[in-house]
């Protein structure tokens, strides 16, 4: 008989959002007139800028003529985009990059979840804590996660606190660890490293053999000029990091799918014997096995953003929602709540007030504001005591649902 | 130290295309002046239906717009697309399936590659042979596979020779296996299987509870109404097997990559306990994990494929490359070649003259001919002293490849 990956089994039914919808439903059920606003959304709201669109539509058309059609792409991605990311994302900060060390793909969750592939299942995996999910997640498909030990911790999986008392800024570990997964600017927490602090890192990852990978997605929120946008930006870097970008924040690229992946040439790991292998070698091989790229269209999509008027039109964009968020933190400024984020990120993260659970803050927020956020608990053991509200609403949701938190507080 | 996932690194790096590659960059070189006709090609070279790039063009314009625009959709695809598939490519056939049977997918290579993430690393797999080598190679970089014993043989394969012996069909193994891939119009063969040859091997699947993951990825090339077009025409095929269908030669989605998958509920694996699983919600769980779904804009393309129009438009594109083979198999009657295919798939596969070996036969048409085509031993050990040639071209380079072919021979 076939057998199953009971590694997977070992992963809760997406736990956080279905115990979430189920909130909502029964406050629905007993207050069906009531009007809930929406403050835990993870998706843009905003449409995607119009020379993105016009890009797509004229790619479609071009796929609809003998003369201009497009069948398979190179797996690794069109030279057009790779060159336009190169340009713009790295080359403008003084990093310089090869074509064949960057990787488009349909979005970080995939390249987050399967860079995994390209790895042993019994290396060491550190994150910072809370979390987003998925890291965490797809290592516990491949068994390197360990059990879970109780509702939100993995054996397996070192987990590097973030908390008030930290700044939200991870300690150095102790003890080595193989892969180290970070985020920043940072889902959930709105945090975001200096270039001393990345760097203590990257220095880290030298000294002690170990693989960085580096998540970017929001690099596009930042808006203090001192904080670094891609961890290239740190000297020795490109030995130990893989950095992963998206389009998805960036653009509002959410339903398009499009991100890519940096995978520096000097980045390896070692056989069981120790010989060392290139990473960037190691995902082209995986790419080739159990990938075809992504869409012609897409690519000439995301290929836009490049443009003056696609970085116009993403700035306003971003411009936006962080416009919210500080209208969101001026508000609530004055309410003595304490919270973080917001500054260079989409994310705010609401500390509970006195000992109050992140699912009691959560009920709280719903039954008395009338407000959905999300539980801090859902993204790490030490996200307890904290909800995420994010800026990716409509402007007037965003400023009515933090006017009723206000008022209930 | 992190380390690498070793199993990836015994599978040879591209052997086979940069092997044609080479030598056709050889040839070049010494025939500057000659024009190559490549009938080696895998890839669709006809527009897609205008039908579909009206209504991704449009799709595209709903993003443009707060009150249209669509962020992340669910991660198995769109109501619209699955209730457009089940209703045409299914209850058409008097198969019903429930929505949630169906994982809307950027393409069968993901697919049948990604499927090994939800079962077990030593799960023992048989492949007809030839075959499609990306199956083996997702195996291989998953452990499943063993060691390349020679140059085109995996330790622990179980490979179903297909061959003029038995026509093509591949017999009925004497041992079990765990998961069988069925590739059906076969790529590179050509051959079909009948309902009562299909009826075989599910009923081995259910006598040996195995797993069958059925490529239907060639399923719009039948033309003879008695061949099936999906599995699950078959009695208790809703027990053992996945089928895996793709828009890319369908509908010349190549470039804009959309797929399917089927896991019908019943479907289950075991634990190592003997506890069965339905894949079913596994592949859930793993699509949730690591991916984010596909683009909204593919989406909406491939529903209109299933407009009146739509259908129009693709039989139309299946007619052209048809009649293609229709003509490439006239022209090579005359010959005295053997040759099989070309009926109800886009492929040829000629048998080399006398005991000539594939790579020999390549050769003598790439020299002689000017023609590319793809040597069989790329498909697997029974693939020797074939090549596969394919109706994919413009219809003047099919004719005159073929002509020049026939001349030589």
């Amino acid at each position: 008989m076939a057998l199953v990956n009971e590694h997977l089994l070992k992963l809760p039914e997406n736990y956080l959002f279905t115990d979430i919808t189920k909130r909502i439903n029964s406050f629905k059920v007993t207050h069906p007139k009531t009007n809930v606003i929406n403050l835990g959304i993870g998706d843009v709201t905003r449409p995607i800028p119009q020379v993105c669109i016009e890009a797509m539509q004229k790619a479609a058309a071009d796929l609809g003529r003998v003369e201009t059609f497009h069948g398979y792409g190179p797996e690794q991605g069109y030279d057009f985009l790779i060159s336009a990311i190169i340009k713009n994302d790295y080359a403008a900060r003084g990093i310089s990059l090869d074509p064949n060390e960057v990787f488009i793909s349909d979005g970080a969750k995939s390249d987050t979840g399967n860079i995994g592939d390209i790895l042993r299942h019994d290396n060491s995996i550190g994150v910072t804590d809370p979390i987003y999910p998925a890291y965490v997640d797809s290592n516990v498909s491949s068994g390197r996660a360990g059990t879970l030990e109780n509702e939100s911790e993995w054996s397996n999986v070192v987990y590097l606190p973030c908390k008030i008392e930290n700044d939200f800024i991870p300690d150095i570990p102790e003890r080595r660890i193989d892969i180290i997964y970070l985020c920043y600017p940072n889902n959930p927490t709105g945090a975001v490293l200096t270039k001393s602090e990345l760097k203590k890192w990257v220095n880290y990852a030298i000294d002690n053999d170990a693989l960085i990978i580096f998540d970017g997605a929001y690099e596009a929120y930042i808006q203090n000029p001192d904080i670094p946008h891609s961890i290239y930006e740190i000297k020795g870097a490109r030995k130990v990091a893989i950095e992963s970008r998206s389009f998805s924040k960036t653009a509002g690229f959410t339903g398009v799918r499009c991100g890519y992946m940096v995978i520096p040439k000097e980045v390896t790991a070692a056989t069981l014997e120790g010989k060392r292998i290139s990473l960037n070698k190691m995902w082209l091989r995986r790419q080739s096995t159990k990938f075809n790229g992504v869409s012609y269209i897409t690519q000439r999509g995301a290929e836009a953003i490049y443009t003056p008027e696609g970085k116009k039109q993403v700035k306003e964009m971003i411009s936006y929602y962080m416009e919210n968020a500080r209208l969101m933190k001026r508000m609530l400024n004055k309410t003595g709540l304490r919270f973080f984020g917001g500054e260079n990120a989409p994310y705010l993260w609401l500390k509970a007030p006195g000992n109050m659970t992140a699912w009691k803050f959560f009920d709280k927020l719903l039954y008395e504001a009338h407000v959905v956020s999300t539980p801090g608990i859902g993204f790490g053991p030490s996200g307890e005591g904290y909800v995420r509200i994010t800026s990716f609403g409509d402007r007037h949701d965003c400023e009515e649902g933090i006017r009723r938190i206000c008022q209930c507080l």
